[in-house]
């Protein structure tokens, strides 16, 4: 084992700079976890001139980034520059192929070109570790590759996104409307400038993606994936969800019944009482369910410079103790391919939510379209809005097939006494 | 990195068993997520002619398994016998001695020899494994000294015993008595036959020990730690709590303040809305509060065959793995030595009750020795007993040092018109 390895560290923004922070004052504390001195030998970025919050030291600079994947003495790079392609794509691909360790925070790259970039690494019996790709601070990766390892597990689950969930939980608490709690979590620093991705579900589904190839030991499956966000769910929901027992969260979940593996990302009506239902704000949570262990859960703080810092040291650390291992648990050669289905068969009970003009013998038609397309009711409220002229019909489901749902969806929509596109959120008994 | 190594599992109970039949069945499993072959060379235990449910193959069969801490071949030994002395003990020792792997589920041992023990593996380049001596599946260990590795971790505490969980629980739910609510677990396997060491926290004191040395880089203190169990709670301190918007239960601190520590294991009131008053039946639940990760928390079954061969397994693949590391996190020369302190400093609002006989001046007799020692009080409620000739006094009090409350109850423990000890239980903000 080598007692020095040499680091470069590519991105210098929030989490970067904390980061380089970090290791710069722990550089002995570390040695005597690792036996390895982890010795800084580059920092870069994009740009030199950006303001920054600390100096950077000159001797470090790398003014070509791309060179740190090429220089001999360089032993490990830490991308930090984001996004699935460009700068961050070409470097972590040639550092990997040059048998330098890599680790990444960079989700979108992972969920993208994970498989391909495991390929390399195992051949060239390289680090190639995404800790803090998922999750922020909670160690869900080490744990499915190597607290779980022994496990078979049948589904993997939780809230993956604390932008998201920070939203609900305000309009839930704080009674306000979508739009004002995305100011709020912006003010708060808990959502970007542009937080789509955070918000139309595809964070959550590139986190989701890594987490079920981790569990199933299968490769990553960019097809087959429901992604739906937030931003149809408004403060009505939230209300009538309450009245019926239920919060509503954006939820992130994988299984695998009979080989057949479906991921999805949606709004979830949540049983109030329920585990999952309690976590809110920017908190995340995941839960795996394997056998013999049981079920885990993990929950922690998803995001921020804190927390991402503590996943990526321990991707460093275990490098840095000479932890080879294969990046999706298992060698490339055994990853299965499973076929990912998607939800045409599954069943769910729904909340629907048609809001209708308050008319004689509608609920009449919209509970025939349901029995004639095999959904049947559960429970029904009808409620008048504030100016007594419209009504919002809120049906909970029985179990039915998903392309029942849509199609009971589809014909509702036409309807002339129809106000607007009616709204189905799943119902999970997680 | 060997190809192959050679494992001689001792101690063939439940676990035991439970263990060797998951290796026998998933041997080419491992090996593809660790490229190494797990191989079962020995499998030994006290007596060969105990009953168990599964077929001892002779040719695996070690007479004498003192003999696989000498044995050439062998490279891991599994120690599962269990117990801090006699012959767990021995093989340990002399196991790690000639530079045998060690993967034990013993905690007891761990808690009373665990730094002597790691001493010799840290020297002859072994690794000394005890992910399953605590919290069954739950991989805590591994996290603290992986997942975590970069965190300042200040406080570690949960709900670490499933027997005592399910007793206090039981009691909630079921309205039992504690010897009620004992039996039923002891006849849902939930409890052994001798259930002590499980109720009178000794069982969580030796988890707690271990998880606080891993925590704060310490060595593990056998000698200041605050150890109560959970004998003394009767169905009406459950009664009081729930009416008082708390549940009971049993839990296990540490925490590190100003470089000293304070290790404690005692039934706490917690406010019925928190995260750890949730946490009902076998169930465990850990809790780290760390920098820059922030607040950790791991949820799973914290016993049983199922759950601590999870753990036992994620042990095995790191040794196949090749990954050496310090077995309580950091090079034993540098781990730190801090005063660990007592609770008499330490304030803490508590829950009193004091039965009484009912009558006059004794309520103002109570308030003067407390208003004498400093004890504040917060709440009072005074509920007559069934046959009205007596009361039960119950106060909360507001923060106020151990001793002060010691001696509170020392001098109350006295007066003619109580009718048995008064009791105290803390009440903890977590």
């Amino acid at each position: 084992m080598k007692k020095k390895m040499n680091i470069a560290i590519v991105g210098l923004g929030n989490i970067g700079s904390y980061f380089f922070n970090y290791l710069k004052n722990n550089k002995n504390a570390l040695f005597s976890k690792t036996n390895t001195t982890p010795n800084i030998l580059y920092i870069s970025a994009k740009s030199l001139n950006k303001k920054r919050k600390f100096k950077i030291p000159k001797k470090l600079w790398l003014k070509n980034f791309f060179l740190a994947a090429k220089i001999k003495e360089v032993d490990i790079i830490v991308e930090l520059i984001g996004g699935a392609e460009g700068a961050a794509k070409k470097l972590v691909f040639e550092a990997l192929k040059n048998k330098k360790h890599v680790i990444t925070a960079n989700k979108a790259l992972v969920a993208k070109y994970g498989d391909q970039l495991a390929k390399i690494a195992e051949k060239n019996k390289v680090n190639f570790e995404f800790e803090a790709a998922v999750c922020g601070g909670i160690p869900i990766i080490r744990s499915i590759k190597e607290g779980l390892i022994a496990n078979n597990i049948g589904k993997i689950y939780g809230i993956l996104n604390g932008t998201s969930n920070y939203i609900l939980s305000s309009m839930d608490k704080d009674n306000l409307e979508y739009k004002e709690a995305l100011l709020k979590a912006q003010k708060l620093g808990y959502a970007e400038t542009n937080p789509s991705s955070d918000l139309n579900g595809d964070d959550v589904a590139s986190k989701l993606k890594i987490l079920a190839a981790l569990s199933f030991n299968s490769f990553i499956n960019n097809k087959s994936i429901l992604i739906e966000g937030i931003k149809n769910i408004d403060r009505t929901d939230i209300h009538n969800a309450n009245q019926l027992g239920y919060k509503i969260k954006l939820v992130g979940i994988a299984e695998s019944n009979n080989n057949k593996i479906i991921q999805r990302v949606h709004p979830s009506l949540i049983k109030e009482k329920s585990y999952i239902a309690k976590i809110n704000g920017v908190l995340n949570a995941v839960i795996a369910e394997s056998k013999p262990a049981g079920q885990t859960v993990l929950q922690g703080e998803g995001a921020g410079p804190g927390p991402t810092t503590s996943s990526l040291i321990s991707d460093l650390c275990s490098v840095l103790r000479g932890n080879i291992k294969f990046p999706f648990v298992i060698s490339d050669k055994k990853r299965k391919i499973y076929s990912f289905e998607n939800i045409n068969n599954k069943k769910f009970s729904v909340y629907l939510r048609i809001d209708v003009k308050d008319k004689h013998g509608i609920l009449s038609d919209i509970t025939k379209v349901m029995a004639k397309n095999k959904v049947s009711i559960k429970r029904l409220i009808q409620n008048p809005t504030a100016n007594k002229k419209n009504a919002s019909i809120i049906i909970i489901t029985h179990q039915a097939k998903s392309s029942s749902l849509a199609r009971v969806l589809y014909i509702l929509k036409n309807k002339k006494y129809v106000l607007s596109s009616p709204k189905l959120i799943r119902i999970e008994d997680i």
